[in-house]
């Protein structure tokens, strides 16, 4: 391939991409203004990866930390965004996902396709030190956002916090130290009303 | 300073730069159907970053030049954006740029609030590789949505070519093959009459 043709190939996905900026989550901004879009969302936790390394339960390679959760929602170009509590959309989830990264990443040459189809497997499955990391971020930014906008987006759609909870069951893998904050803010948001606590039901 | 104190001014600084969400650029996303927001431009770059970087004209450290762009425009949350071809409000860009930069970094626990500075420092100066390089991102980034987008934020505001061709006379000192594919779409658009052509009037 000439390098022309290489260029080509990486504009058309940097292009591609750009599609990311409307695709919304269901979480809003912290003025609650609006919901935020991936791009948005994966800028924030690429600052976070530069600002909270130091709280990894492991070392982490941080450029490889950053990158990853650059492009974590990039396949949500083909398999839109699923919300985390959305339990029929999950089912289907990987499946979507899978074939939406065969159609994008495959936009790139190959060595950089290869390349960021191996960062976003490694991020899927979660197992090394900079994916859990990753998934932490990944897991604490809307916390704090949810936090910021009084829980809006947890009221609106009456999330219960064991499926908080049970979303969050890996967060303390990747940082332990802001799972425990994190755990916090959940606490809190109960005790505002802010989350329904269905804690003492599924002890009886 | 404890750890909790430490993690909540890294926190408060996290939850700050979400409003980079809500400043709009002059540039409309490839779509056409909106303008685009800091955040969602900052992210684009440091993806730009993974994936150009082989095209920098020297070498150049790849953790330290995405964190560059994350936060190069964080400063435009009090400041905000100066479009490009804003004569006077590029006259007054960098004081109302230092004053907020004074504020929003030091946010940061103190070691963090340094490196931080030093990196936007480093990027206003643009004399390092690194710096040299993130600029060339952002100049190549909306040249290349402006393309997509029929040139629509250029013929909005009568931009003239004369003005794109001062507005990136150091874009080549980053990487000179993407200034070279950069200057061919202006040029195209130019001849899509996207760009006024005001270079003849200037030779006489």
């Amino acid at each position: 391939m000439g390098t022309e043709e290489r260029l080509e190939k990486q504009l058309d996905f940097i292009l591609e991409v750009d599609k990311c900026k409307q695709i919304f989550r269901q979480t809003y901004l912290s003025d609650g203004s609006r919901k935020e879009n991936d791009a948005e969302h994966s800028w924030h936790l690429a600052l976070m990866c530069a600002l909270l390394g130091e709280y990894a339960n492991e070392p982490i390679d941080k450029l490889r930390t950053m990158t990853m959760v650059l492009i974590h929602d990039i396949i949500e170009i083909d398999a839109g965004d699923t919300y985390a509590y959305d339990e029929a959309g999950n089912a289907t989830k990987r499946e979507r996902e899978v074939k939406a990264a065969d159609r994008i990443f495959s936009l790139l040459p190959k060595d950089q396709a290869a390349y960021m189809r191996e960062i976003w497997e490694e991020f899927e499955a979660g197992e090394t030190p900079e994916a859990k990391f990753a998934l932490t971020m990944d897991k604490v930014q809307p916390l704090l956002l949810n936090d910021a906008t009084g829980g809006r987006a947890w009221r609106e759609h009456g999330i219960r916090v064991s499926q908080v909870l049970k979303r969050n069951e890996k967060t303390a893998e990747g940082a332990v130290k802001l799972w425990e904050h994190a755990a916090g803010l959940i606490e809190k948001n109960v005790e505002l009303g802010n989350l329904r606590d269905d804690r003492s039901k599924e002890e009886t």
